[in-house]
């Protein structure tokens, strides 16, 4: 059996995480028993969510535990099978986790998937046509429900999930704006995934500043937000929503590092008469089928051109999430395990 | 025609609402044209959304003018008339405003409502056969939406809105929790209105307190909210629901008098899957005939027994109502206008 690198959490972080949260081991991948297959993983999936599961504390998801290898999306390859629907080179996503292989039970539902990559992409399924592409259709066509004609605001607006959210939003006619940290990210929401506007929210640093910005970008108000950062721009956003509003909480990423950060001015939600809802995507497979056939549709079609971050090798992994969370990234954060 | 008298907003408060923001001013009711109703006022319901009304920012109704009567509900009986559908003596609810007297033009839909005094006391209709009432019925009904077994906790318990959340949620086979101020609200809400538990905010003085009190009373977590109040209690509410908790904000009257009060933890909204939705009840006038056929039915039959603070003469309306905002009301607050 091949010899196996993986990443384990090796501390909790204490406010900010750390490269040192992570250790890097050396380990053999055991023999396969009956029914299972050996997963060589080309590409490991970085995603905000995971810097929740290195806390301790009460959250929707039991914490990732120390000194086991990190959780996390894979796409790879076949390399050995005991299972008779999966042959050697079969393409296949599925939850490795950080690390260049892992043994997969194939026989339990969900934990092994096959994937063609005669359209897209194989990394693409841990993006736009995977977890992250899933998780904007939910929240904007099941939460936000917006009709034509209906602007549409979502924060990390250049994200794997945020520009899926526009390019969603883009094809059920909507005016969409998005938020971003950069004009690099901004010029690229605009001119390659078609939104109508992007705030740098760098550039307008405080909140009356990106306030007005928003108010001249979205001129008839916001009736549905896509809500990937929280904090101040959360409440500059709802301060600008229309009645009856539909807010979809996706992630709060500013705040994972830190204290909470408090909602300024909750009495807007009754003033403005908001629908503000929590979700996560894994709890809603239902929608996967018609979320992943729209997806590949619109990418097929051109009108969603997804972008990736790349990171080479496992051990990369570390850096590259720190930086995702800091939103260093620029569309999918992926790291590739193989050269 | 009779003299009237009238109270008027006289001036913006600046923060807490004082007495001296009110006028009281005498006049004569004009004559009656074709089509009008005049209607002598036996009853004013006070209600806390009139704080909001007072200030000119944005809300969800236009601000009280200045130098205008309140505005207002108000049952009363008919004194002259010139429609055919309202004889002299008819008992009428309608939003006369804070005078004695009002002139309605009855054709106008909606305005003037005749009511039955036979099986529930004309005031009731400012209250738990009234806007209160339909209130609680849509905010619980309609969005906390609770299933029988499950917990449903109310805020302002004793109030006007929150009596009624209870007496709903027990007819429904929830486990209801109020939060009140005071051991003689919390005594009525568990002895007269037959909740399961009530827990006094004011022995509960601090957010660790309260959450270990409500855990206590809510050992299953807590699966519906009725906000009346937001602040503190909010934050503490919210860290106590179970995943897919139902929020309907109705009011939050504790940062009515002031700068708003924030969320500390919005995060949770996520963490835990919430529904928040903000609602006015007469944006639903579509509910109305079912929720008051439900609550008179409960009244009707003895399981939901409605308590009233009763304020003597319309020279007594801004003191009560100024106490109504500090939660010295017991029940629906009203203010009697004959002897």
């Amino acid at each position: 059996m091949p010899s196996n690198q993986q990443i384990h959490l090796d501390s909790r972080p204490q406010g900010e995480a750390q490269v040192g949260n992570f250790k890097l081991v050396h380990s053999e991948t055991p023999a396969l028993q009956d029914g299972q297959v050996l997963v060589q993983h080309h590409y490991l999936s970085l995603d905000p969510y995971m810097r929740g599961r290195m806390n301790d504390g009460k959250s929707y998801a039991a914490p990732q535990p120390l000194g086991a290898v990190m959780q996390g999306g894979t796409a790879g390859q076949v390399a050995q099978s005991r299972h008779p629907k999966f042959a050697v080179g079969d393409t296949v996503v599925g939850m490795g986790g950080w690390q260049e292989y892992s043994v997969v039970d194939a026989n339990q539902a969900g934990a092994l998937r096959k994937v063609s990559t005669a359209q897209v992409p194989l990394s693409h399924y841990l993006g736009a046509v995977g977890m992250p592409g899933v998780t904007a259709w939910y929240g904007l066509v099941k939460i936000c429900a917006p009709k034509p004609g209906e602007t549409v605001v979502v924060t990390a607006a250049s994200g794997a999930v945020g520009s899926a959210v526009g390019a969603l939003a883009k094809a059920r006619g909507c005016r969409v704006v998005g938020i971003a940290g950069g004009a690099d990210k901004c010029a690229y929401a605009v001119n390659e995934l078609g939104f109508d506007a992007c705030l740098d929210y760098k550039e307008h640093s405080e909140p009356k500043a990106l306030s007005a910005a928003l108010k001249a970008a979205a001129p008839n108000g916001v009736d549905c937000y896509f809500e990937n950062v929280g904090g101040w721009i959360l409440d500059v956003v709802l301060g600008r929503m229309n009645p009856f509003g539909r807010v979809a909480v996706c992630g709060m990423i500013a705040g994972y590092d830190g204290a909470p950060l408090p909602l300024a001015n909750p009495s807007i939600i009754l003033i403005s008469r908001l629908k503000i809802e929590g979700f996560i995507v894994s709890e809603h497979m239902e929608v996967w089928p018609e979320a992943l056939t729209e997806l590949g549709g619109l990418i097929g079609s051109g009108k969603f051109k997804p972008r990736e971050t790349v990171a080479q090798g496992l051990a990369a992994a570390p850096e590259a999430f720190l930086g995702l969370l800091k939103g260093k990234n620029f569309g999918k954060q992926v790291v590739k395990l193989i050269p």
